[in-house]
């Protein structure tokens, strides 16, 4: 079979820019998967970990011009967002360096013999392994703080797995050069530069999950290409979890007297945060239920004037661009859908941005509506006008799992005097976060941040952003009765290491 | 469709006792997880969950003689066992009840502002969310501490999930009477009813996993009922998670040193362990490497006087006995494979305990003899006799993951001279538990235990007994830039119920 070329292509122009690998055949996935597996071994000791990790920051910013320049290149994301996405990268590899440091993710729990349990406890010890070698599968619209050295990557490493990452095809180009940054920091440390692979290539995405020694996956990308994945995962002679993040209509909920004390500010904010990125951010705000009324009115002007002031963008591939224009398209023919801003084809490589607005009403029940309740990548959002709040409340029960749901409020109804309480405790089964007077594009990388969802959301409970997303690629393993001189030092009564952990029943922190 | 009668059956003589139940249709599986659905709101209060925990427990205590006399009639377990099980049971739904009040599952983090950060960080506040809906499906071998109120209803209960519970065909008198202190206890804590729901028959199984209400399931069983549950959870349109517990060998590694000081001791607790509970316990040692020549021929005659001495038993049903008796006589009948205590028919009702020994060459590679690798379910293990470490090695490395490993060390060894650290390490990837001289059965209901393993000891890397098996039924949610006014009051400031936090990076506890 002859090679398939990856080509590295230019959004901007639709131009290839180079070649820059070829598509990995099932022998060279095995290759990298073996050689990964290798290396896990030279990632035991956690203080070579959190070094490798900080190292492998600092040569992203040494190299960091260069990266930026190749990364502008092949998504046209603008070097002002990616040199903050690099500096967001860097910054995510340190703090997963200082989790590791700290130790409290091995969850160390100690339990001593005690006879008056029923039955009795002999000496337990427990705390968590790496699971082994993790395939991460890259985002489209983060080619640094979701591809090759990201979170799925940062904490997989941190956890002490070693990864296979699969590229995406909209920077192959960048992949390899973060990919060799990465195994340089390994070098440097001793660690074979195995631990991160990387290879290109649809079917090596396939290869790679049903790999009989890949342990776990992280994901970030579409539903229909997570699912697939998710379902090989599942397949498996041996099934292994998968940490998919795939898609989120993220709803906005705007309250009547939100809208009559903030109408504009709401108007403006919704506007900057869904054309951010070119609207291309999971966490981008699709569907936005503002009351019907002349509050609500006063909102969608000021969303209108602003939308309209954004300048066209240039979407990551021409795939997108396609099916962001006929997807808004199909959207905006049905009856009833306006388009105060129409969204759709800019330049000959670009989209503009727009929005659609709908009467709540027609989202009440199944049917040709529920394309305004699925997730279209690009600058566009729905505005659903509501009349009452039943009917708000109708199309949120509709609506499947969010990264996120938001609730905008006014001053009194933030202060406790109306119904904020018990919005938050609706809005709270929707989604991973709930976000109250702001906006949520814009994901901080904090130990309290969780960046997940019901599914569609997520095919998990867990996070691919923050501290706690370690816990995906660890497993617990308890020790009986072991003689204190065969004991792994994190589990010794003497705690050299200084670990947090639970002892006897009482948190040591 | 005629209603198909659900019979309570005496294993001891094989006849029926009394029909309990029907099996359930669809609708009335429908209507159950309408009715736990619909109790969710009365668990939201964490102290009104532990008083109904508790009261649960003493209610299954002051129904005790009954329960028990029900549970022996079933399972033909005996008293004594039973009486230690359903102390167990409420000692676990106890021991719940203490985590809720303690609040540390709840994982409170919280993050105040901070620009310094890269991107900056806003006020995010995260803990854990009840699931919903839980599933629990009944083990044969446990009809107290994996049933009806056993550790996956404490579990799911305890974090705020009602449960439908699918009973097992081998105790469904017994799974009523229990349901029915359960409710009892609900009803005193004016929790309704439907919180403890109960279904009877396969069909209500499938019919049960595939519920869009229901969230997350938890399973005690064979590998091939629980994978086909696995997969349907897995191909639901919204996957939820399925934490199954399949199936596991348990292997022993006796070391030369440790048959040489104390093989006839060592014989005789491997008798005890494999034939306790007539062989009938998930973490029965079904594959014991012993060392070839003096020293291992010792143990293996201390086993055999013991295991001759043990009478025969009763299994759960006549399937399962049936399956022991063909499964252990193909097995015999493998040439090299000698019966120094031949397992097989007792009785007209029972079975006799035995061995099987072997020589570990035989079972290195793929062939035959795989079916020596694979669990046995009844009063029978496999000796495999091996030449030196590297066979022993060889063997273990063909294993699938485990719920137990266990190593039986001299007394030098145990004391840090020899290989005991790197055997314990060997051992740490193919279990979740590992036991030193001592035996796996017996499963601790502690804060450091866990009880579970790689595929197919269980489907995902949760614990079934053990505090954190609580974890198992909540996800995360944040609350970005809430104003306290709305906060639930686990995540405030103040942190009036003095919860285990981490609070700006500090762990508090």
């Amino acid at each position: 079979m002859a090679a398939v070329p990856v080509w590295s292509v230019d959004p901007r122009t639709g131009k290839r820019r180079e070649q820059v690998a070829v598509e990995a055949t099932a022998e060279e996935v095995d290759t990298a998967v073996r050689a990964a597996h290798a290396a896990r071994g030279a990632l035991a000791d956690r203080a070579v970990r959190s070094a490798f990790l900080r190292t492998a920051a600092a040569g992203l910013e040494a190299a960091r011009d260069g990266l930026i320049e190749t990364a502008d290149a092949e998504t046209a994301l603008g070097p002002v967002r990616l040199t903050g996405e690099l500096a967001r990268t860097g910054y995510q590899l340190r703090a997963f360096a200082d989790i590791v440091d700290e130790g409290a993710f091995l969850d160390v729990v100690i339990n001593h013999p005690d006879d008056t349990a029923t039955p009795p406890i002999p000496d337990l010890r427990r705390y968590k392994v790496p699971l082994g070698v993790v395939a991460v599968y890259c985002a489209s619209n983060f080619p640094f703080a979701f591809s090759v050295a990201g979170g799925d990557t940062a904490s997989a490493l941190a956890a002490g797995c070693p990864v296979v990452v699969k590229a995406h095809p909209d920077h192959p180009a960048l992949s390899e050069l973060v990919a060799k940054v990465l195994r340089r920091a390994a070098a440097e440390h001793g660690i074979p530069e195995g631990v991160v692979g990387l290879v290109h290539g649809f079917r090596a995405g396939i290869d790679l999950i049903e790999h009989p020694s890949v342990a776990a996956a992280g994901f970030t990308g579409s539903i229909r290409g997570g699912r697939a994945l998710f379902d090989a995962a599942a397949a498996r002679p041996v099934p292994i979890p998968f940490h998919g993040e795939l898609g989120s209509l993220n709803p906005v909920l705007v309250t009547q007297a939100a809208a009559a004390e903030r109408g504009e500010a709401i108007g403006v904010g919704l506007a900057g945060s869904m054309t951010l990125g070119v609207g291309q951010f999971c966490v981008k705000p699709g569907l936005v239920l503002v009351p019907s009324g002349a509050a609500g009115d006063g909102l969608v002007k000021a969303l209108t004037d602003a939308v309209s002031d954004t300048e066209a963008g240039v979407l990551l591939d021409h795939r997108m661009r396609d099916d962001f224009i006929a997807g808004v398209a199909e959207r905006a023919k049905l009856p009833d859908v306006d388009s105060p801003v129409t969204p759709g084809a800019g330049g000959e490589h670009s989209v503009s941005a727009g929005f659609l607005a709908v009467p709540a009403a027609r989202l009440a029940e199944e049917g040709a509506y529920d394309q305004l309740l699925e997730e279209c990548f690009g600058p566009v959002t729905v505005v659903a006008r509501y009349a009452d709040e039943d009917e708000a409340a109708g199309v949120l029960s509709r609506l499947p799992g969010n990264l996120t749901a938001t609730v905008q409020l006014s001053a009194e109804e933030a202060a406790g005097q109306g119904r904020g309480a018990e919005l938050l405790a609706e809005l709270t089964p929707l989604a991973g976060r709930v976000v109250v007077n702001a906006w949520p594009t814009g994901v901080a990388v904090a130990p309290a941040q969780h960046h997940g969802g019901p599914y569609p959301a997520t095919t998990s409970t867990s996070t691919s952003v923050g501290g706690t997303a370690i816990e995906r690629w660890l497993r617990p393993v308890a020790y009986q009765n072991a003689p204190a001189a065969l004991l792994p030092v994190e589990l010794t009564d003497e705690n050299p290491l200084g670990l947090p952990r639970r002892f006897n029943g009482v948190l040591e922190r």
